[in-house]
């Protein structure tokens, strides 16, 4: 068999064995429509409320306060766009940072073509929203601040508790995207004082094409899918059974596993930094290597391109990314490293590397090795190039 | 085993076994995520494409102009919001039908608090829109008319080509929600002159939480979910890519079956008729035989109420619905019958009998007796409450 070594766990997961078998019921036997009053309808409605449940324990809130979607995209526009279409009567303005997902920052575009008002707040160079910049940007008109818990390029951990207690003392609705963040760091939505929350399954180990919204009990905003009387007249279309079912197991499993899988992502991404700072001469870590994400290391290798080492590792069956996965087939430069001054050149020679649950010691060898390799021959070209004066 | 005789098809649909199959791969195996270049990732590329080519030949499409949503309620919302937000400094004014699906409806009524002018146009008492209708209705600032391809409660056939028509000679842009007409009746986009047209797989045994949206090529309206760059920026969001290759397997069952499957479905609907008009007195069919879906029936018995009906038919392991799926939760009168003009009393004792592949003959014998029965007992109580005055 051929060697295939991933390292993007960020970017998605594969469906853990338990997690798929969850499913297998609602993709066979067990069709019936959640909205049907008969018999085999209404089991399809427990299914989703278990999910639910499943998920409320992990993240500390009530099954009722839990949304289903078709992603964690949909959940951050609807947090955003129904945030705005509720208030934007009372005012227009938004906070964010400047390094959140595309699917919260396009979001804000698309409101600004609206009529909105968006401040972008800078981000410190450990990759770091201070919240006396949040404080500082509320004006009378703001009407939400969203900041991610976890950034997905260089997996910092945002100070959630204190940004949510400035909302909450201005009476502002705090969103925070959390889709990194889930099932890798403790979440508590009470303690941290969070009003939206957005995750996805497929980032647990569960399967692609769902997601959900964690709306604060009280909290009421527009909805975003328009039609039958779903997730409590919340979020139209009938249900993905099967993805729900799925869901709520991969959150069962994060909630049990927690501290283990937690050490584990740790111990291979501190042993795969160990490595390459044995093997590899400069280059640099982006963003904080204390308030980080615990599976994740995005790494700078000076005078080379990220691309070319993704092409090389990926012909030795090793699987890493150049910024997000979404902007992967994209030329320009990550907005996230941007926003934490990264030099434009050091920017396109930066590789995310993600560790999971199957990652291995052996793993980690063999890709070191490889990226040894790979980082020692494309400097050389590089240099060749520089002499030649190419 | 207990009885279990399903005749709510048009609210959801099994997963065909092959269906199944065919998305086992990408819950287990195949997990790379699509917007990743490395070979993994342009796996689940393929796989997308492969699907689009098979849902974009049932319906005489190019793959390019299919768009892959959480469900065919975000198909509809996206194309009618999404249309309004490019248009609307040229016009608000959008025509529609009265008795659509909510999907439709509710963002029609969301759009209207955002400025839009809506026209509901009235439907005759066999469920059909007048072309003529749409015509009288048009106006200078009209940018969109979206009337659905088959009622989803009484199965009726819409003009869509004549429709279609008329907008094209006033260069609007014409939407159809084709949910319940997908693999039921013949559909080819460039026949029927769409240029957008909402699907869903759970209709046509593939799985719940995936649907599509046709856009027509050179077509461009704004997007409606933001993001990342998936769908060729047209859709943001990692793909379900189960769901995705599950949905582009059963379009293919769907058209290679295509004759068999209308056949099965017109014998076991006709069959039903007959046995039950042997059986039952007082009962009228809603909506034209002629212009309808092959598996559709909806019935009103008179003197009683189809929630008992319903509840009886339950107990027995008999699955029915009244109204869609969607509003069967609720206790108001259906929109659909109102819009026909189907009288309050008649409405409250109708049920939509809806008839698929796996349904037989000895089905369709044992629900007539059961349904017999249960008519019987519900108007025997409903004319000693009357005789007694309750």
């Amino acid at each position: 068999m051929e060697r295939n070594i991933y390292l993007d766990y960020s970017a998605t997961t594969p469906v853990k064995r338990e997690v798929f078998e969850e499913m297998v019921p609602y993709l066979t036997d067990y069709y019936g429509n959640p909205s049907s009053i008969y018999k085999i309808g209404q089991s399809s409605k427990e299914a989703i409320l278990l999910a639910k449940e499943r998920i409320a324990s992990l993240v500390g809130a009530t099954p009722e306060e839990i949304y289903f979607t078709g992603s964690g995209t949909e959940a951050d526009n609807w947090a955003i766009i129904g945030t705005y279409d509720s208030l934007k009567t009372k005012g227009n303005h938004i906070i964010t940072s400047s390094f959140e997902h595309h699917a919260v920052l396009h979001s804000l575009k698309y409101l600004e073509e609206q009529g909105a008002e968006v401040t972008y707040l800078p981000v410190s160079k450990d990759g770091l929203v201070n919240p006396e910049d949040v404080k500082n940007a509320i004006k009378d008109n703001t009407i939400l601040i969203t900041v991610m818990m976890v950034n997905n390029e260089i997996g910092t951990i945002q100070p959630i508790k204190e940004i949510s207690k400035i909302a909450k003392e201005k009476k502002i609705l705090f969103h925070t995207d959390a889709v990194q963040a889930l099932g890798n760091i403790k979440i508590d939505v009470n303690d941290l004082g969070v009003d939206l929350m957005s995750m996805s399954a497929h980032k647990i180990y569960g399967p692609k094409g769902i997601g959900a919204l964690y709306i604060k009990k009280g909290v009421k905003i527009e909805n975003f899918l328009h039609g039958g009387g779903q997730e409590n007249t919340g979020r139209a279309g009938t249900e993905n059974l099967a993805g729900i079912a799925g869901f709520g197991k991969a959150a069962l499993i994060a909630e049990k596993n927690f501290d283990s899988h937690v050490l584990h992502l740790r111990e291979m991404r501190d042993y795969f930094l160990k490595k390459v700072s044995e093997r590899i001469p400069d280059f640099n870590i982006n963003g904080s290597m204390e308030k980080r994400h615990p599976g994740n290391l995005n790494l700078a290798f000076n005078y080379i391109e990220g691309e070319g080492i993704l092409l090389l590792l990926d012909k030795e069956g090793i699987q890493v990314s150049t910024g997000s996965a979404c902007n992967s087939q994209s030329l320009t430069p990550s907005h996230v490293l941007s926003a934490i001054g990264v030099p434009v050149e050091r920017i396109h020679g930066s590789i995310r590397f993600s560790f999971g649950d199957f990652t291995t010691k052996e793993d980690v060898d063999q890709a070191v090795e490889v990226l040894d390799k790979a980082v020692g021959k494309l400097r050389k070209i590089s240099s060749v190039s520089k002499e030649k004066g190419w």
